[in-house]
């Protein structure tokens, strides 16, 4: 059998792992033959590959990014793009395919699985930890010990000028890692996107933090916003011609408007991509290699348009369309057992 | 309310985070008071308390080991022990105990409720992973990600002299640590206690390694032991008159017959006791925050005789009976699952 | 005898280790008193002090940040500032200062013992390494780690995506963070305030790395400018109307700037305040250490108008006057041996 | 002109960004042609070479071991080995040598050079920093901080348990990695091959420290040795038939001396091969890179018989002869000044 592989979406620490799992049960065990897709679902689109044996996934473990490259390409938005992509899984005799990637990404391997056919096996990735279907990604453990050792760092600094530092980290849509990396941290307010926030009841809990002689850290997550009354984020978003997003980020903001309404000093630090690069932590190392073992048997098994996924120490098996329909974001619960620890 | 505290058994990166959760929220959340035991259950045999208020536990979140110190003293084993601790209980007006242990600590515990009336609430820890009742322990991953990466670094000097390297790292009953590190690290053969190993298979291992121009990397739980043909360990034990376990450790022993029977040189490295100390992970620090939080609810909700435990991403209550009831062992297909990656 | 201690200007790992050796040996060897002074010299400017003995000092070797506080404060700018301090010095009754800080807090000492005839011994702190009278400062060595390890984990980002990442690392006035870190890091452009660069120059450098498929790092200090012809970054400035330092940095614009003229895709990481806190290296704990011990030794010897100094290995004692006198740039020659790893 | 390299002795994090230095320098500036030759003096002795040219260094940088493989062989006890040399150089062309390796390396070199006309350049590398000729050597600085890293952890778990912890450390002749590792690490007494201890003074010391309420932390070199009355250490080592030099340690021996002294529980980590493996520390790759540099400076120079070595903050030539005609032992004064903290 004649497997393709390819990685599609942001980059994410562990992204090698798996494709070195796959290639080496589906070589070892199984003596299947593998084809590296480039970029995403652009390699299939294009028909651009490279070879995929035991030699390219040599030490690659503990390396970050993905030796077969990324893209955010949709193929089912390009003009012909199914019918492209199954000609060239045919012209290079590609039996099945495992897509490693986010929501978008095995959106479309759902997609191509459902709809027309193509035998898929999908592996999921986010950083951000918000596919319902797992309970875990891989690339989220290490993107959490990163912003924790960095929030670590900013509380002596904090503490020596008796300053407010607001820490901005990855999640535009669900808060896990301001979650976990705030609590890990210490940290004495997190803000997260499903929650939007009282800029009053910040400089609260920022002020309390004072009054008890020591320096507050706030953890902001990049899609964190204030409630609706304060539209200023807005109107300081749009008032930026050259559409930075980032200079125009809720951290500088928010450092803004607590100086400003606190009186006191104000710093950020915007984590920014140190949070998905480098060397995968020993959790999402296991994780994904785990996640690439289970990808190849489920081939084997014929399981296509599924999905591998971690239920609490057991891996399993979803329908790819189930797994990508809903976002999972902080419950409630979650964000409020947090709360003890604000101010 | 007032309410004791104690960490029992081996130390344990986030028994610190515990104590501070259950005292951050008992005081702030339910107004309740708390009071420190010393030294495991040795703190209420004698009655040694130390003061516990929030100021105790203010920056202990990122420190390794445990405020209120350790010790491994059942006190079922002592004359009297349970009326003394009854006694001193009720000196210091105690309504609730939390322990925070192992199997030892918390059959104590489980005892002490059962048939004592000893109004107690369990928090699982243990480095090696191995209770039954909750997915994770506290302490693990840390121990997993310092083994991980000394594993990295053995890799380099491996190969430079194309030697044998052999890891040896905790776990004497069960080999979560050896599995998950040894994936992790990219382990050339990993040895648990769960699965007497053969000496001929591991040289195989090692030379089809070299074969392919490698060096290999040996990780070996301290618990692992040869298949029963193999009576030299026990006699290498047997030869130190000085009771000196270290020495005759499985890793030095190994080292010594691969090179033997390989005629390869072949190092150890005994990763001993850096394993259990210094900073905890942020998932140590998370899930270890967790323990505390779900812990002081339940002797808020009356719920005694019962222990903290983690499921999927769930805190879950358990009965301490049951929970310490049988150890939690590498499982066959898991330990299957590793092969892949041997030699 | 009794002595003072106070840390100046920004934090800076290590300041902890410097005051732990001062306070161990001058109590142990010599029977020396210590009194800490708050924030810098604002602490003997209105005579907030705080005790500092052996207990004190426990413990804060690795712990970043300064137990004693600290401010920008100039003394000698505020009315009547000389009297004030020598009437609280003498209130307290210090016999000699040990003031910890930079160019600005040490020519404070400077000016006071030399024209005041206050009893100083100078310790040099400097995240940035600019300072001509000795070899290295402690701060340095953590920083350039950080950022090193910061560039590291970029790497991997920038080959996935074949973006250009550009790092921002501290440096407004010399560029050795940025050289130190972007030579440990294998960057392929690295900007230092001492050399105006050439916009072209470094399109060229980026536009070369992507013909060799890889994917380009830019290490730019805080304080590089381009050269005359290239205005639009002071416009870049100008146009925030908040005072947005950070926004107009020129991270920011690089990227911006790298974009629009190669069409590559580039991002910006701004290190900031992560790279000034949390535990020093090893390096920067032995040195911190012995500047304390020979800073107090230099006390003990009336050596006052001092500072220490490390050249090669050794500790040196040189007039503080001299000391403060010429900031350390990094030399035109030490650049150019870098570029030999540009594009 | 085409120059051949080679990597000698035990490995050390640096060597491979030595090597990368040479060879970008070499081929950019000066259109240089490079051969490698494996295994240390082996290679040029037995003709085993392998190609190196930009695209075998690339991506080296961080990567701890030597890409050229390393071994202990000396060409000057083989028979006809110079002869042997000298034609294995003329067969492949080679004008010129750059020998990176310890005293036993580079001895070679400058005979080679000095009496039969091999034309050599000479880079100090040793781990153990104990070359006189050279502030500092590669390797060193990533082996203290792998050493204070794992003397941070120890701390928390001697606390917890309030034993004793022994950590050895590399160092067979000279104590530079031991008195850096135990002054940064806050270590209560540093043991050094220069100075033979008094086991009483010893545990004088760890009794202090418990009398205070802490639990000592003893760091030792492996090369430390008790003072002449003290003989049973050479007996432990003696009562071993197979060999075990690890094993009749003085960490291990050490331990259980003190244990059976002061009644206190010991343990004891022996830090091993984890010192000298994987990637380097900032500050090493930045030297390694320098040394590769100027010493590809030499090369062009004609400076035959030299070796690079830095001196202050710069990088300096001296004959090779003379480098390595010394071992530069830790200075009584320096271990002086660490004993304030001893106890």
């Amino acid at each position: 059998m004649r497997i393709g592989v390819l990685t599609g979406g942001g980059d994410c620490p562990g992204l090698n792992a798996v494709i070195r799992a796959v290639v080496r049960k589906g070589v070892q065990d199984y003596d299947h033959d593998f084809i590296g897709f480039r970029d995403g679902w652009r390699g299939p689109l294009h028909g651009t590959v490279v070879p995929l044996g035991i030699p390219a996934v040599r030490g690659i473990l503990p390396r970050g990014g993905t030796i077969l490259g990324s893209s955010r390409t949709n193929p089912l938005k390009e003009a012909d793009g199914v019918r492209r992509i199954k000609e060239n899984l045919a012209a290079h005799e590609v039996d099945a395919l495992i897509a490693i990637g986010g929501e978008d990404t095995l959106g479309v391997a759902a997609r191509l699985h459902d709809e027309h056919g193509v035998r898929c096996v999908g592996v999921p990735k986010t950083i951000d930890n918000d596919l319902s279907a797992t309970d875990y990604t891989f690339g989220f453990d290490t993107a959490v010990n990163i912003a924790t050792e960095a929030i670590d760092r900013l509380h002596t600094t904090a503490e020596s000028h008796m300053r407010v530092l607001v820490v901005e980290v990855m999640g535009r849509h669900a808060g896990w890692i301001a979650l976990h990396s705030g609590l890990a941290g210490g940290a004495n307010v997190i803000l997260v996107p499903e929650r939007p926030f009282d800029l009053d009841e910040v400089c609260d809990w920022v002020t309390s933090r004072f009054r008890a002689s020591y320096a507050p850290i706030v953890v902001v997550a990049e899609g964190a916003v204030p409630k609706d009354g304060d539209l200023v984020l807005k109107n300081a978003s749009a008032r930026d011609s050259f559409g930075h997003v980032r200079l125009s980020g809720v951290g500088e903001w928010l450092a803004e408007e607590i100086e400003r309404r606190t009186g006191k000093e104000a710093r950020t630090t915007v984590l920014g991509h140190v949070q998905r690069g480098g060397t995968p932590s020993a959790f999402d190392r296991w994780l994904a290699t785990r996640f690439g073992l289970h990808a190849i048997e489920a081939v084997d098994d014929g399981a296509f348009g599924s999905m591998v996924a971690l239920r609490g120490p057991d891996i399993v098996r979803v329908p790819l369309a189930e797994a990508t329909a809903r976002i999972k974001t902080v419950p409630a619960a979650l964000y409020e057992e947090a709360r003890v620890f604000f101010g």
